[in-house]
């Protein structure tokens, strides 16, 4: 249920004054859900995103379909959305995975002019996601990154793992930089942070951030990528709103998270973000409203609610009295 | 599961070293569950929250029984746990909420040492909760704080919806301000500045700070209570650290908001705070393990899982190596 006027608009101060979203519900969201959903579902899905006023959204994935067989569909789907990206009064940036060459050209074959690659900050995640070393890894990634960048594709470096690792545990700081530093000197034009099992707290955020600008990383490149396993992300995010990131991950509804599992491991939900940020009166563009009614069609495709606290409050169908009745019992 | 090292402790700049946290569960967060906990349970659950080292747990409420049916037994529960505050050893507040001074008189006669009253900052829900407008409601608790003073009780004033109100919408910072202010000048040794609807963001939080600070009210005298129905607590929790709050509402296992429901608004959850600050390097005297074991065991009790990422990403039962191989699958 919608209360006009809220959330209240009250800036703070040295925050940036514009965030852009990179939507990642219909990739990383949709491949880590049991339910595989149909390919026209999808199509849609990237549809209403970009009509919810999202201006990046990630598409799909050009991973071998054995590892991602909600994703193995990639073929049919980009050509369905790749319009999105050509009409001048949309103009949506429609980045996809690509794990090697091999991807890339399926990815280029089809126009794709956004990419990412994904790398590992630890050795084990490396070993598990990648079968390689994490140098070995960016051995792989040099030839896609080099030959996306003289097509004139931009790419985008996914770095997991870099607060915590579920084998390793605690992850030195100057073994992220280090991963960080050689996806900008191989060409990267923006690194995504990830918190891929969520442990991150906002001291380790800034403390991150920090040791980056001190290595030549500008702030400008870096995006940040939460997840709530802990229920940090928003936090997380505000540490490095304050820092002067401007660019934030984040996945409508939270999909890719099962609110009643109890490993639960979701990205930050689109919505919880967007409602902190016109709190904060950051201009995204995102028309909360209607990406709720997006997650909320998504979800009922799904076949279960979403897990994003703002999706449940807002397409709440009680009455204002009935809602405003179960506060009164609030003290 | 549990990662050894994890969260990695780093602190930021200008926080606390030491943060306190009022807990709810008990009272907050039991009486707005459906199911009715019986009495030895109530008190089992309140000496776990202690043996976990909360030092701050607020008990139950002296309010009439027909308003708040699931804390009916307060006269039965309190004497169950009253050595607690006794006991040198441990030492903990056990403050209890008081409606008017016919339940000051109930506390009191218990031996309470600790009461609360609860205000509201908008006249919406005055007449909602307490029938009667704000400055009536005042008045009614000028006797309730001036009796317990002279008793050397202290008393904790809680105000609602001073971040947005479902019924009037925005709430002017001035009005919130003008209510604390009258509490503070009553006598109340605490405020505790409640976001009832779960409304606002972090900006909205330092301008009311600041702006109680410029009316002199000292931020030691100020505690948050944030509900996390749009998933703002955390990041509300830490605007308020930044702002130099050290007084912390939350509720164990996330009580008092049912993780099933769509307009679940519930308290910020214990555990996560514990996280955050944990990885802040902010003390609290709290062991996280042992109130993740009282969370679930309560969970138990109450037929449904906790609502608290934490809780449930810690009390998660399968191997390490099936936690990692799901986290492959994250990219």
């Amino acid at each position: 249920m919608t209360i006009p006027g809220l959330p209240m608009t009250v800036p703070a101060a040295n925050l940036p004054a514009r965030v852009r979203i990179h939507e990642v519900g219909a990739r990383d969201g949709l491949q880590n859900e049991k339910t595989t959903v149909p390919t026209p579902v999808k199509a849609e899905f990237v549809r209403r995103l970009a009509s919810a006023g999202l201006t990046t959204i990630e598409a799909t994935s050009f991973v071998h379909p054995k590892w991602v067989p909600q994703l193995a569909d990639a073929e049919q789907l980009f050509p369905l959305v790749r319009d999105l990206s050509e009409l001048s009064d949309l103009g949506v940036a429609l980045p996809v995975l690509v794990p090697n060459e091999r991807g890339l050209d399926r990815a280029l074959a089809l126009g794709a002019r956004q990419v990412a690659v994904f790398a590992s900050a630890t050795e084990s995640f490396a070993k598990a996601n990648l079968n390689r070393t994490v140098d070995e890894a960016l051995a792989m990634f040099e030839p896609v990154v080099s030959r996306a960048r003289a097509e004139n594709v931009s790419v985008r470096g996914y770095l997991s793992m870099c607060f915590g690792d579920p084998w390793e545990g605690p992850v030195p700081v100057g073994q992220v930089v280090r991963v960080c530093r050689a996806l900008l000197d191989m060409g990267c034009d923006e690194l995504s942070l990830g918190d891929t099992i969520g442990v991150a707290t906002p001291g380790h955020v800034r403390r991150l951030l920090t040791e980056l600008n001190e290595t030549d990383v500008p702030t400008s490149t870096l995006a940040v990528h939460f997840h709530d396993t802990y229920g940090q992300a928003l936090a997380n995010t505000y540490a490095a709103l304050e820092h002067g990131v401007t660019t934030v991950d984040a996945s409508a509804g939270g999909l890719g998270g099962c609110p009643f599992a109890r490993s639960a491991t979701g990205n930050l939900a689109t919505e919880d973000l967007v409602w902190m940020l016109q709190g904060l009166g950051i201009e995204t563009g995102v028309d909360l409203t209607g990406l709720v009614a997006t997650s909320t069609w998504m979800a009922d495709r799904l076949g279960r609610p979403s897990p994003s606290r703002t999706v449940r409050a807002l397409s709440h169908k009680d009455s204002q009295g009935s809602q405003a009745s179960q506060d009164s019992q609030e003290q």
